[in-house]
């Protein structure tokens, strides 16, 4: 409806009607319409200019920073001031880290704002560090404050602000000396100080705390707003949930990437180059395809038991991807389990015996109706149905206990434990599978074979 | 600090003390230190009776079920009835949702709430709607209110409220016509009219909407709280985010277990009985083992090959596992891509024309790093070399695109994209695999092979 109507309008130049409908939609409805328009580029700058200044601020902060370049190149230098002013910081910065040096040059020489000094500060915060999530759009409050100076005062600045849930009272020096949620303000009597009614523990990180652990923080304590504080303790932004949303989905693609094999990118896969996926993947692909060589030497090795007994060979796939799968369910369940703070490194004994467990259980399950399935269904001999399930079942828990102990081996040795996802165990799993195999072979059969 | 304090507190029996410190402490900080004390089950009680009646029920909400009933148990009739006051709405529901039977009745009988017929219609929404995450509390006006008069019901209301972010603006029945932020309230003049100000184009779900969808809103338009309205478009009631983020999470672990081969579980890890984890992976694992018994066949077919070049079998662990691990990184991309909403089903041409790409590049790769290893580091001969090598990249080829394209064809036969994932991959990638490099073989062998 909404886009149709825009094309529409656009077609026929009616700007009038065009602008009064585009600043009645939400500003993430627009950026979704420009950055799915393909049809002509200037369209894409005329609707720009037609929306009022706050609408445009938002829509551009939701656009990608492609669509940005070609916005602020095609922008006169009192446009971009007007912009600029009306961006959050936070939306300000990210924008920034996206552009080439002589964009962020003009920008910054058309940003007459007092925060100018911040922005090479904050533009140095490393990636991943909750400096470079926060904003300074924060509302503060004296401690010697009334209630009722202090409701006039959100009033007065609410517009600029991302969130007004919590204050932040600060002393002369801007050290942070507690929060005082609007919730509490508006419960208290008008006369009450601020300083007796605000809360002294405040929970804050610093500018260099990573972003999990604010992400800790956020879950645990089910917090809307978290203050970041700089080695002097001095306040110098919050952490909105809003943002931490986005970082939560963030990590999650992180780890997916990881415990499949890959290197982890920001980067949406639509937009990525084939170049950077190429890279991304290899890496990993090179590490395993060399440590899956390995479980093939076992196999030379083994060389004249399969050329006497070839039969053996069948089982080998079936052996090797049910040892993986088994592995890779007990991994992830473990890898999940303590990204979500869940199980813990001192739980390492519980695991085990929990996936010994599971892992009989699972093994005398899949054991028997493989057994069946060859003795039965496909009339093979005693002997070979028992070689095959019985080295199934001690594949399956083997597996199970690998893939239970590796995750918490690798945080224990500081390595992130996503590595030690399903491909890496299965290509150790694959290795015991083949080697169990063998020897119980060469032991059921050691009249029969020539070794 | 505050865990030792406690433990000695409770050890000398210093009663008042321990009240004093237990009550200017976070209730998730008690929370978990009760879910973590283990000496004395009777402690807990004393604990627990020691805290203010508001903390008692924030506390309440955070315990797990067992520990809510042993708490529920040992209460008086009137102590159980100022608890359930005090709880919010959906931290009852949740509770009560755990309970058997028995517990349900003792405390519905002991809800003395104006809302008491709700609870029963709350209990009755499906798991995963948004129904079952909304609560009651919620903030309403009136739409021919003057800003004073909202301003000056909102501080009387507060104190049960989960939300003041935004009100919900209701007519004689109770439909939904707009809403309005506090902010917007803060910002306009005392005199305004509501309807004047509020927005009347809102957001919302129905009762009956998968949590899924609810998510989507959340993330699209960076939302705090969402309305949630009835079949007769009546406001009952809403979700917050910090609600949200656990459901974001608990999707998460879905995909996650989902992608393992796994039945999904909301339990954690060690909470979850032995049974249970093994009910969940021993379906999966079983239609993977059949189905790699197919991978089997495929070597029983050609066991005559094998027989006459055993040295054939060497390569094959690492064309199965480089198979596999290359289709996984595709599937998972393409499936956490489909889960945040970048990819949808229409982008399946540009999927595939991406991970050909990307997969003759791998091959190209992979190919020639194995080609040097055979022929160079380990003096194979020429023939082999080749033979490994090429049916590796190819594989490599394959895998990318079947590992593409899989999900998106399971979304577009409208079911779950996170099953076509790294597991399922594996096996269908690992049967070609095997097919393709004894075709091959035979090919550049049929001199030599008596086939």
């Amino acid at each position: 409806m909404f886009v149709e109507k825009i094309k529409e309008l656009l077609l026929k130049k009616d700007l009038k009607k065009l602008q009064e409908i585009l600043n009645s939609e939400t500003p993430i409805n627009i950026a979704e319409f420009i950055s799915e328009y393909e049809e002509n580029e200037n369209d894409i700058l005329i609707i720009f200019r037609l929306l009022n200044k706050e609408i445009a601020a938002e829509v551009f902060a939701e656009l990608d920073s492609d669509l940005q370049m070609k916005i602020v190149g095609s922008m006169t230098d009192s446009k971009l001031q007007s912009l600029l002013d009306e961006l959050f910081f936070d939306d300000m910065i990210d924008f920034l880290e996206e552009m080439p040096s002589n964009v962020v040059k003009r920008v910054l020489e058309n940003y007459k704002n007092e925060n100018r000094s911040l922005v090479n500060q904050f533009l140095s915060y490393e990636e991943d560090s909750a400096g470079s999530l926060m904003t300074i759009e924060y509302l503060s409050l004296k401690s010697n404050w009334t209630v009722r100076e202090s409701l006039t005062h959100i009033r007065k600045k609410v517009k600029d602000l991302e969130t007004i849930d919590v204050a932040y009272v600060i002393d002369g020096k801007k050290n942070l000396m507690g929060d005082v949620t609007l919730r509490d303000l508006l419960l208290s009597n008008d006369e009450d100080i601020v300083e007796n009614i605000m809360n002294k523990n405040v929970l804050y990180v610093t500018t260099s705390t990573n972003q999990e652990e604010a992400i800790e923080l956020f879950k645990k304590y089910d917090l809307i707003v978290l203050p970041v504080i700089d080695k002097e303790n001095i306040l110098v932004g919050i952490i909105t949930i809003d943002d931490m949303v986005d970082v939560i989905e963030e990590e999650n693609t992180e780890d997916f990437q990881k415990m499949a094999a890959m290197a982890p990118s920001k980067e949406e896969y639509l937009e990525s180059s084939v170049f950077e996926l190429a890279k991304n993947r290899l890496m990993w692909l090179l590490v395993l395809m060399v440590s899956a060589t390995f479980t093939g030497t076992i196999i030379s090795k083994y060389e004249n038991i399969i050329e006497q007994m070839v039969v053996l060979a069948a089982a080998i796939p079936m052996l090797m991807d049910t040892g993986g799968n088994a592995g890779s369910q007990s991994s992830t369940l473990v890898i999940r389990g303590m990204a979500l703070g869940e199980i813990k490194t001192q739980d390492w004994l519980k695991v085990i015996w929990k996936e010994l467990r599971v892992g009989l259980m699972v093994a005398i399950g899949l054991g028997f109706i493989n057994f069946a399935r060859m003795r039965f269904i496909l009339k093979q001999d005693m002997k070979i149905s028992f070689l095959v399930s019985f080295t199934l079942g001690a594949v399956v828990v083997i597996a199970k206990l690998v893939g239970g102990i590796l995750p918490i081996g690798a945080k224990k040795l500081k390595l992130d434990p996503a590595i030690m996802a399903g491909p890496l165990v299965t290509t150790i799993v694959d290795a015991m599978a083949l080697m169990l195999y063998f020897y119980i072979a060469m032991f059921l059969y050691k009249d029969v074979l020539n070794i």
